[in-house]
């Protein structure tokens, strides 16, 4: 499948939208969240002023399938090297199982390469096993617990 | 003990490695890497001039005790939520045990509220399971499974 991959755009907010609303586990997390696409705006809005924010859509096709969100974190540990960190890893349901999620993860791999990166990281929630073999099977070392404070 | 925070200068590095160097599992996850002052100048550097990123040094009696760093980050999950991102959590040896960990966090989180975030997230690695407590009796989940990828 040919993949190509762009900046996500505000006109985007609504297929995210639907990305994050096929998650069962997104969805259990947040029962009680209000809408809020206000908010949602603001943070684009941040991400695409911050050089150290990258949302990335995934097209196959010319339609979106995909999308992560890549950012690039100084930090003193680890000699000061730069980390790559990937949050909000989402693939269409519909194109599950047929290489999508591989390809783009080794794309935002290499995207952290040539940013300069040491390190990517990434957390996934526990009761994802398939994701968790998925990353290992990408070179990811599953040696860190995720903890997570709600405000 | 009374503790006082302050943002870290270049000066403080000195500080920083040798607290980073107390830490046995940041060193035997870097045996091999080579010393780099030029870049870990330039992380300091980097995090100075990004307004979502601060290192915090913590002072008891005017002395530098303790280190962590807190990052802001923007996202489309979580209805658009800020993550308070923590990092390079680390107290001199000689104070352990005596409260200043947790004061620091309860101070960290705190923080985070103030700046707006909706949720605080950290990793600790797997063979920290005194910390996985610490961070449990705080308030934390330990809801995810963290990898890393060295490039």
């Amino acid at each position: 499948m040919d993949l190509t991959y762009r900046e996500a755009t505000e006109a985007d907010l609504p297929f995210l939208d639907a990305l994050i609303a096929t998650d069962e586990v997104a969805a259990a997390r947040d029962p009680v969240l209000p809408d809020n696409a206000a908010q949602q705006l603001e943070a684009m809005r941040a991400i695409a002023a911050d050089p150290n924010h990258e949302l990335w859509i995934v097209e196959a096709g010319g339609e979106p399938v995909a999308s992560f969100h890549l950012s690039y974190l100084p930090g003193v540990s680890r000699k000061g090297a730069w980390r790559g960190q990937v949050e909000s890893v989402r693939v269409s349901p519909h194109l599950r199982g047929q290489g999508v999620g591989e390809a783009m993860m080794r794309w935002a791999i290499a995207r952290c390469e040539e940013r300069g990166c040491g390190v990517v990281q990434l957390t996934s929630d526990n009761t994802r096993l398939a994701a968790h073999r998925f990353y290992e099977r990408l070179g990811f070392a599953n040696s860190h617990a995720g903890f997570k404070l709600r405000l």
